[in-house]
């Protein structure tokens, strides 16, 4: 199958790409590079060292023989959108290109209008190119667990008939997003839904859960490495919980670190997405996944970091800063996931083993990585209105200077995953 | 009470306007008329003609001897918005200023991407500018019935308790917009709860039914007339119905003519929302209000208008053309609406009486409305990606010459309520 890739240049895009060509899918891809530019907007970067796009594709086709074809551009830009859906046709659209991090969003008025605008812009113009060059086409959206919210009942996969004052329906569950960033994903599956049921649309609505990794089977070159994100803005906790480790820092949970997560490793986020391109639902359905595999505590991943880390002879001690985010810090959570391992989905990678691997990852890039120690602790707080600081008093190491900051560019793409 | 109208202007905001100064308010505007821009895009006009709005203020001090503040502006700017408050540091703020026509939403990927951006953006930088500058004051959003949507079960104010697999929440009622517009109020929706919860914000977020009526009691002189549209894309099927009944056509409710929505009279809305602003909820509620006072079908509504038309010797008959939109033509609907009766709300006005006051305002203004007869007929349909000819192709009586087009500012504000 030809199978588009927004958002090819990211975490989990470039690592889908190559996954889709070692399966024999042709894969077209689309970026702008923002996410480039918005991590060093916040003073930090990547601990893995990633290659320029262009030198990506070349070291693919160095070492598999095959292409990867490619269109920068933006998808706030309807003619480039258009363009590009009417001349490759692909038959799967996996659109993965949104701003991605909660944090970001919550910096100031300007990123969350920016985040909503971005994400909703985007989406709506697949949506409207679909219907016009690819009405058969099968759009894979990139969501997040992190839609629901954390509800005191069972979490459904998307819809959950029920009884209310004795009549009943099937109902989309009720969403309720952690930041302006959930929200806006929240949003963009309210317009796949509508554009499914006008148009005839199908669509998959993936709710994935956190990934975590820095490798994939297909990851067999030091030039092939996908980024890794560890500061407080586009980095997870689990991210950041090794290298804090790794830098003989505290392990910093944030509140009482009892927030429940679905969780999933790199790979089973690309063999999820690899089977949802390959088992299309019918002309019309709009369906949702919960695409997690396992629940933790933000301490539990704190705990196992630990453990592994003494593995390596490092000592790391565990603390509890505020949290600074709204959120239940202890809270019901269960979610089903029944629709992935139906279609075959089966768990490879189990979490101590990832993190064995990303701490011997992350030793080889330890210089990156301290350069950048200044960038894991939180600035950004949902309580207050105005978290500039994060884009610009962020002081390396201890001193006063400002990193360099670009301003973020009023435009769509980048790559989902980390929240 | 000192009270910030976004949307003066508007069909909604300027009655608003007259009632609160009349009981005692201090009222200040904004507005950028840009709905009086995108009416006449669309080839069509008020069946009333209405003053622009430094007349209309002129008015209102020559006859009442009060003043309206007005800021001409649009909120898309933040600082537009961030120096309004600052400035007038309202106690509430009546936010009604945004894009609200569903099928406007539906002409084009333009349209649709502008009617969502454009709501999104002016809510989030009002709450920003409250967060800032007017923590304590109270927000009263517009929305509409039509975000929920008309599932199989009744519909409570905004949030139900449900039991799911034998365990409880109160969870917000699940939503399920009609068009782009009706998510677009979605999404607002999400985004003022979410403002309440993380910054303590008040709000009361009206899902409020069709609204009908060219008067209030405020009402008293012609140059205080608020617009009145009865074309396809601005005007209820109601105000078609009665333009349609006068001008001699058929009257023609879509398809089967089954669709039951909540309605109330202008001059009840003006009650209504006199009653939130002047009850406000303690400090973090976010309290959600369907606010309309009986049901009809569009069935009911032709019905209704034919009999009042017989009084005043019209005899119209009733046609169904097939619906562009798409939406349930039979269907279940029981919206509970509990809170305003609970806060001293009565309804005021009953259907026909008001019909009959619409029929004798509009015969004055029978020129008016012959020349935008062309402008009923639905073009813009639901199915169809690219209905730009509801901007461009639309003939005046039966020529093909088209009416003189202006392209959409790219810019909020509007006045709510038609549907």
């Amino acid at each position: 199958m030809k199978v588009l890739v927004t958002g090819i240049d990211g975490y989990t895009g470039w690592p889908l790409a190559l996954h889709l060509l070692a399966r024999g899918h042709d894969v077209v891809g689309i970026d702008n590079f923002v996410t480039r530019r918005r991590v060093k907007e916040v003073g930090a970067d990547s601990a893995t060292p990633i290659k320029p796009f262009p030198k990506r594709i070349e070291a693919v086709r160095e070492l598999t023989g095959k292409t990867i074809g490619f269109h920068k551009g933006d998808l706030g830009d309807y003619e480039f959108v258009d363009r590009v859906l009417r001349s490759e046709k692909p038959d799967a659209i996996v659109h993965l290109a949104e701003q991605r991090s909660a944090p970001y969003s919550m910096i100031d008025v300007h990123h969350a209008v920016t985040t909503q605008v971005e994400n909703l812009t985007g989406t709506l113009h697949i949506l409207y190119a679909m219907r016009e060059h690819t009405p058969e086409a099968h759009l894979i959206k990139m969501g997040t667990m992190g839609e629901y919210g954390t509800p005191n009942i069972e979490i459904p996969e998307g819809f959950f008939e029920i009884e209310y004052k004795g009549r009943k329906d099937l109902l989309p569950f009720p969403r309720q997003g952690g930041s302006w960033y959930h929200w806006s994903k929240v949003f963009d599956s309210g317009d796949v839904m509508f554009a499914s049921k006008i148009w005839g649309l199908r669509a998959t609505d993936v709710m994935q859960g956190v990934v975590y990794g820095t490798r994939t089977p297909e990851i067999t070159d030091n030039r092939l490495l996908t980024r890794f994100d560890f500061d407080e803005v586009w980095g997870t906790a689990l991210n950041r919980f090794v290298v804090q480790a790794l830098l003989g820092l505290p392990i910093t949970p944030y509140g009482a670190g009892e927030q429940r997560r679905g969780f999933l490793a790199l790979e089973d986020s690309m063999q999820s997405l690899r089977i949802a391109v390959e088992s299309p639902p019918p002309a019309g359905e709009y369906r949702v996944w919960n695409q997690f595999d396992e629940e933790y505590s933000v301490n539990q991943l704190a705990e196992i970091t630990q453990t592994v880390a003494a593995e390596k002879g490092i000592a790391a001690t565990i603390e509890h800063p505020p949290d600074p985010r709204h959120e239940a810090e202890r809270h019901f959570y269960h979610p089903i996931h029944e629709a992935l391992p139906a279609l075959g989905y089966r768990r490879s990678r189990e979490l101590p083993e990832v993190i064995r691997e990303i701490f011997a990852d992350l030793r080889r890039y330890r210089r990156r990585i301290e350069a950048k120690r200044h960038t894991i602790a939180p600035v950004v707080r949902w309580a207050t209105g105005d978290n500039r600081s994060a884009v610009h008093g962020r002081a390396p190491t201890s001193t006063v200077t400002a990193p360099v900051a670009t301003p973020a560019a009023a435009s769509p793409t980048g790559v989902p995953s980390s929240e």
